[in-house]
């Protein structure tokens, strides 16, 4: 039962559901398990699921017609994550979500979330908070893409997200960027050099 | 009582609350009114409000360090505005929100909106719904922004914002697309004469 003393703990952050409420969301889970590599989502699939690490670590990335891999976010333990204009309008994905270790998610189908809304609205301040969070994320991150240089946006995502600059490549990193490996290699050697401080 | 109308028409595309708790919403609204270039918020401000625009236009604009100006949102009458990180958390704004023309708003401020989703819940689904649809935009934007030309972000703005593109200067679109003027003027003339299609 360690997976929901995961999820309850990441609720309790936000919301107090009664026992009733939290029984049901949690019946309305389902547990997946993924391999290093595999995929929680291929793009042009419609993405069925909005879902919960437990463990491991998701990367989501979106091809262009060029054949160009853009990073759009990651995912580590007690992050949601999915395709939110697929999930919510049941379209055509934009991203590929990929296990990038071996990864434990509870994931809620559209269905379900409509119906736990609908029978316990508690949970619409718990969702309400998680797309503010998600929304206000998004709106630095436009931000921060158009008006600062690449080597601020660098030094900004390690103070942010130490635990997920662990955990990925640099080409990886480069791509969430929005710059090239080599450019990303010659700002950290800028760094090592104690040039930006 | 035309302002209150518009909010309520808002309101009802995504709920349907009592009449005493639409009452007590309404009830919360300040209405203000803004002349052509003036001043909604001001970089380095705290945001105090969310604000509804019943009739008008808004820019939001970040300045950087070098003093170039990056538009990161626009808002017309029936759509909210406001900095979300600074309205949440009372940190300093990182956007100047202008009027570009005579414009009127409801707002409401922090205070009374936790009071609000304290005292008649039923407006945590109104709140996660405008969450989730700005968050929905802001990640096809980092997304665009990251992997599609401009060409196609310039077209893509014009079929989903056609009511915006008409009232915003072309030095305003192309900050918002991340271009110089220059560089849209090239792409404007590129459509016009049907080079791209």
């Amino acid at each position: 039962m360690d997976q929901m003393q995961a999820i309850i703990a990441n609720l309790s952050k936000h919301i107090t559901p009664s026992q009733e409420a939290q029984n049901y969301f949690l019946s309305l889970l389902e547990q997946k398990e993924f391999a290093r590599k595999e995929y929680l989502l291929r793009e042009d699939q419609a993405c069925r699921y909005f879902s919960f690490v437990v463990d491991g670590t998701f990367r989501a990335y979106h091809l262009n017609k060029e054949g160009k891999e853009t990073t759009i976010m990651f995912a580590i333990s007690d992050w949601w994550i999915t395709d939110m204009p697929s999930f919510l309008h049941n379209k055509p994905a934009k991203v590929n979500i990929q296990a990038l270790d071996h990864s434990i998610v509870l994931q809620i189908s559209k269905t379900n979330l409509d119906r736990l809304l609908e029978m316990q609205p508690v949970f619409e301040k718990y969702i309400r908070i998680l797309m503010q969070n998600a929304y206000t994320r998004e709106q630095i991150r436009v931000l921060e893409n158009l008006s600062l240089p690449a080597s601020e946006r660098y030094q900004n995502f390690l103070k942010k997200y130490p635990q997920i600059a662990s955990q990925i490549t640099q080409k990886q990193l480069a791509s969430y960027l929005g710059i090239t490996p080599e450019f990303l290699s010659t700002i950290r050697k800028q760094f090592t050099q104690g040039r930006i401080s």
